[in-house]
């Protein structure tokens, strides 16, 4: 193999770190393209390319898969109530398998046998994309500077960063570095580390991008209704302002901008990392909030009972494979497809009010509901025999009284 | 045995229903002593008892079980994090075993062979208030006169009530009954039935008594500091007043004024019941949200991740025993030993903001906490040795190879 | 409604239980269509035609349905590992519903409104037969004589049939009834009440019929090769013989046939009914016996770790569906669609012992198995480096340190 | 640090690797301990010991831990039902926590930092072994040498070890290795590797040691009462020699002598192992099969049901725990705890024959039992209303009804 032929796909920001990396690379022999997923971060996208061909990279390549994002990953995640350890949404761990998925591709076009990144030594994020990676093309060689001792011991902090920087004239960045690191998509803004690590500091509260403070936010409330078909969002209305999308995109960019302005979907919480460690992270997902909010509400209203049950099962288990990066597995695969043909007529609209940080369900509708509203009145007695409930009350009951009747023998 | 043994011991509210009952149980042929139980439930308990011995009752016993609700029901749900479908509290299921209890206590001491309630045919508390009562007096004969055909048939509405109570100088209610029915305790209020059956139809304003309207609620938030030991709330600080609780009751009842105050804990669902139907219930629960809350980030801070990814599991089932009625079963004995077990540790301080219906986690400490600042810092190696993960990861993704492996072979 | 209208139909088997009710159905003023399904038990169907149109049935029908308990029933049960509380293969379980189905079918042809059934009040049958039946007609009536006391009453031990059947022309059993009661398809024989009420007396020698006794079958083991597709047995070859089936139910037969010539699926269990008792079953399931272990064996050897972790969850579920009745269930159908689709790739052949009651493996093979006999080869590395190991395993070795650092903490 | 502090504990058995181990060890510098623990594996230990000496060893330390081994871990693995995947019994799992524990006490005595094994690199006894001895001694380090390229670059294969015990005085085995590996204890053998690695090639007949080929074994059956109390066996009596035995080493040990008598406990798996590829395994494990049988059946004949569904899902999570190494973790110290707490009442006797290869249960009595005779007969009536069945079927069949009414809806 000719040295031409050890070709890298860098996963690029154009932040210090990865532009370091992008020199250290090409130091270390490689050709190097760069490359960006366009998850919906705010991201000078033009200023990256232009930097990383300026520090020695062949091309750099942005690929917008922002839509891809959200029905392919995030409705997905919808459908399954992605909540892992009973609080985050998996804003950050839905978008690495999108964005390797996109990095394997390009890896593919380039006929390159490595990929790069600079996700650090403790974290998830290098869980997530290295899993995907391999899961898609077993063969791929991935580098990961942060866990390298030639790299790691080079860089022990920011000072050696910036004298590298210096040295290979990379631009260093105009405004200081915040306090807290942070990871930004269309689905959420997460915050941890620098002032955040001691978990009973409060966060700042000039952190936040994604929502307005709860104390700051309108004192008059949105009202919304989304449509659901077998449980993707299909259409969103706002009542106030007849405002309506339907475009998967679109739908999804309106209800950040409305939980954004109300100040919905803040979380501070800690976390179990699939290392092992405690971590805290601060997370914003005002959308994704709603949805969630939404989509549990027309779920209970629609699905059998039981069937929910054996589904809500799956969904724990779906959170716990997606936070720890096994989005492409065969167990996730099956999952997914047993929660899919869960949403079936998962179907209906639920209607929302929106406001200071909440997000309120005021009532549903749906054609193939399975509630039956003549069965349940308190008035009419419907369909129903109530003398029956004596008897399934006394069967019920007859393990429970044979339980009494033996513990009693066992005391006397 | 003579007709003056048939003795019963009649749940009751002083209502026009359970007052038509006592008079009809009389009618029957039985002894009735009335019976209430207080749980924290705003209720005129001298004025029940007048009318009770004036409609003839032999007397009535007021059993107040309000701190043991607190600490032998209330606590143990949070230590579960007790949650049905992903949104109830259960703060009337928790209640019924707590009453069902203090009845049978009454039946045994009042030597009766009968309890009586006015539960309705389609609901849980029919179940929840009678498996209960069988599991602890496994002898005992349950009257349940709406699921009885003698009585349905003959009150087959409101109208045929009032008329039973005309002529047996049952005085009625002087307020109109609301559009809805509703059952209190110190835990919450629920509210369903009359004009919640629509289930798209929005809940009245009005209509909620323990919560102030989240838009009219203060505009200065309250930041509580909430101590916990093995799980068990045991201390409340009102950072701003200085105001501070460790009584069980006074505490709970603290948890409740300031979550009402800011409108905490309204919830608008459709829920399954055991019996198999659909139902809409309003909720509104204060104190107890803002307990979950807090109780969920000082267990995850503080278990270790397998161990709470098992509790869950309990957890989960936990509920559904719970709204089921079994609370006095072997399961939920076994699982609530389970659960308590789990939470030798979680013990620790969580500082939470609480302001416009929202709950927000601001920080947490803990002297027993897993979480490990110097392990988990970006800027610090602790000990770890990042090269490790790299192994991690590449056996992780053993599996995810050889799938990806086969199924290119099956592709070929 | 004339009186003609009032049509029923009887699961009727020719026996003294049901000719009684059979008669007194008419006797109550119905019109009686006898009805039995064939599902491999051995049954002189045209007796018992004759018998029923003696005693007064406008006519029986019996459906020849064992081909479809192979493979709409049976099949699926295979696919589910289908096991309840670890033990007993669900053989009447699965069997009821297929009945009942065919049973529904003649009732919509024949325009009944009601059917009936000589199940005991006691049993999980009544229920099995019933839920089947209201799910797949949900207006139907069901007649359980067993549980009506006009009937039981009547009827309060056999003496009371052998008199009613005296007085109405029902011919006797030639033969005295078996101290114990009995039911028999294609998958199973289970035996139970009677001597095997007593759960520490030994089952008689005499009472099995479907498989030898181990201690008097033969000394020469057979060797049988059992191929898969997709979780379906597909072939069975006796190594021996060189006999060979492929049709479902010519091969179901012939499993039955080896398996019970081996002395092959005895157990003796105590079992948890659905109505909440406890009962003692005796159960011989010779070709479900062997393909259980065989399927067991081509699954876990094809299936990956983790979809097969998640399937098991189902499993588990799905053999409680099918003891409780509830196959005709919309989580029935979720769990059994899922689990089918677990089955793709379940393919292969299993090669198996089958000796004086045992099942032994001997080896299996298949063309889609994640097995690597490279990779996991002591004296081949194949793919694998085994430094990844280190890391691996100090990964997961972190938190473990962890919880001990803080025990020891803990206990200064 | 002196070279004399480098001091390592290795595991040691006396074979040609672990010969070599000890000697390179030396070569780099290390002081070796060598250990063996005793867990009831055939071996001579004097010689081990004098071998270790010769070869340079400071000392060889044999800790007898058998009896340990059966109380402390064989027990809860019985209490627990403990079953990898369905069918393995987990014989070497169990083992080695016991090992490990006894391995870091003399560490720890011996003031040693370094802990070595002769494990491969492949499977999962270095990651039981390991995690083990992190989770009891955070700070311990492992010397893993078939893990480590300076190791195993260097011996490629058994010449090469061949080669090296030449040169170092080591003696060589005088037998030919057998084409398989193997790991006894008290439990059970495990064979693997080898022939064996081929999944579909038959086992050789000559190759096991515990059990007796069932073709070989008696004629004539052994018929055993197995005592319990509280999950754990306590006394064994063989109803024809009238042998007895209480205490726990010498009940197993009598358990595995009429097992191996009869050849019970053989199976031939594939499994998936901890690191993700999929091996396979031959196993015996005599009493261990007779225990579990019989754990079993008193289990289900003691414990109520709910409790023991709940159970059950703890026992499929400890089998896990147990596969993977994860003894010494604070999960596995939950789930053992919670499922000693399900084993309270689980006492009584259960009559077992074994005869050729299988366990037979044939009765079992117990004074704490929920069976209830009477309750149960078809011919008492007992404290049941079949009535009562009615409403039990009813109210079960209302969502089922409910559904597909929806159903037709939906079709129409």
């Amino acid at each position: 193999m000719t040295s031409e032929s050890k070709r890298v796909i860098l996963a690029y920001s154009g932040g210090l770190d990865t532009s370091c990396i992008l020199v250290w690379l090409i130091e270390e022999g490689y050709d190097v393209i760069a490359f960006c997923a366009d998850v919906g971060q705010e991201e000078d996208f033009e200023a990256a390319k232009e930097k990383a061909k300026k520090l020695g990279a062949k091309k750099m390549i942005v690929a917008d898969v922002s839509r891809e994002f959200v029905t392919d990953f995030i409705w997905p995640g919808i459908q399954g109530n992605v909540t892992y350890e009973d609080r985050y949404l998996l804003g950050t761990a839905l978008a690495r398998p999108c964005i390797a998925k996109a990095m394997i591709k390009v890896a593919n076009e380039e006929g390159a046998q490595y990929i790069s990144h600079g996700a650090t030594g403790k974290g998830n994020d290098q869980i997530r994309f290295e899993l995907a990676a391999y899961a898609l093309h077993p063969s791929i060689k991935v580098i990961s500077p942060w866990r390298m001792p030639e790299f790691f011991n080079r860089f022990k902090g920011r000072k050696d960063l910036f004298e590298y920087a210096k040295l290979h004239n990379i631009s260093l960045p105009v405004n200081p570095k915040a306090p807290w690191s942070m990871d930004a998509n269309l689905m959420h803004i997460s915050y941890e580390s620098g002032v955040l690590e001691n978990p009973n500091t409060e966060a700042p509260k000039d952190m936040y991008q994604m929502t307005t403070d709860p104390e700051k936010s309108p004192d008059a409330a949105d009202v919304l209704s989304i449509d659901f078909e077998n449980g993707v969002p299909v259409k969103v209305t706002n009542q106030k302002t007849k405002e309506s999308m339907t475009d998967p995109l679109e739908l999804f960019i309106y209800l950040n901008k409305i939980g954004g302005k109300h100040g919905v979907g803040r979380i501070d919480i800690v976390e179990n990392r699939f290392i092992g460690m405690k971590s805290r992270g601060v997370y914003e997902t005002p959308g994704g909030t709603i949805l969630l909010v939404a989509h549990t509400d027309i779920e209970v209203f629609t699905m059998d009972r039981e069937v929910r049950r054996i589904k809500r099962d799956l969904d724990i288990k779906f959170a716990d494979q997606v936070y720890r990066g096994f989005w492409f597995s065969p167990e996730c695969e099956f999952t997914r497809t047993c929660i899919q043909k869960s949403q079936d007529g998962v179907t209906g609209s639920v209607n929302l009010k929106i406001y200071k940080g909440c997000v309120y369900v005021l009532g549903r509708t749906s054609p193939t509901s399975l509630y039956n509203e003549e069965l349940v009145s308190m008035d009419v007695q419907g369909d129903y025999e109530p003398t029956e409930a004596t008897g399934f009350i006394k069967i019920n009951a007859l393990r429970l009284r044979e339980f009494q009747r033996l513990r009693s023998l066992s005391n006397k």
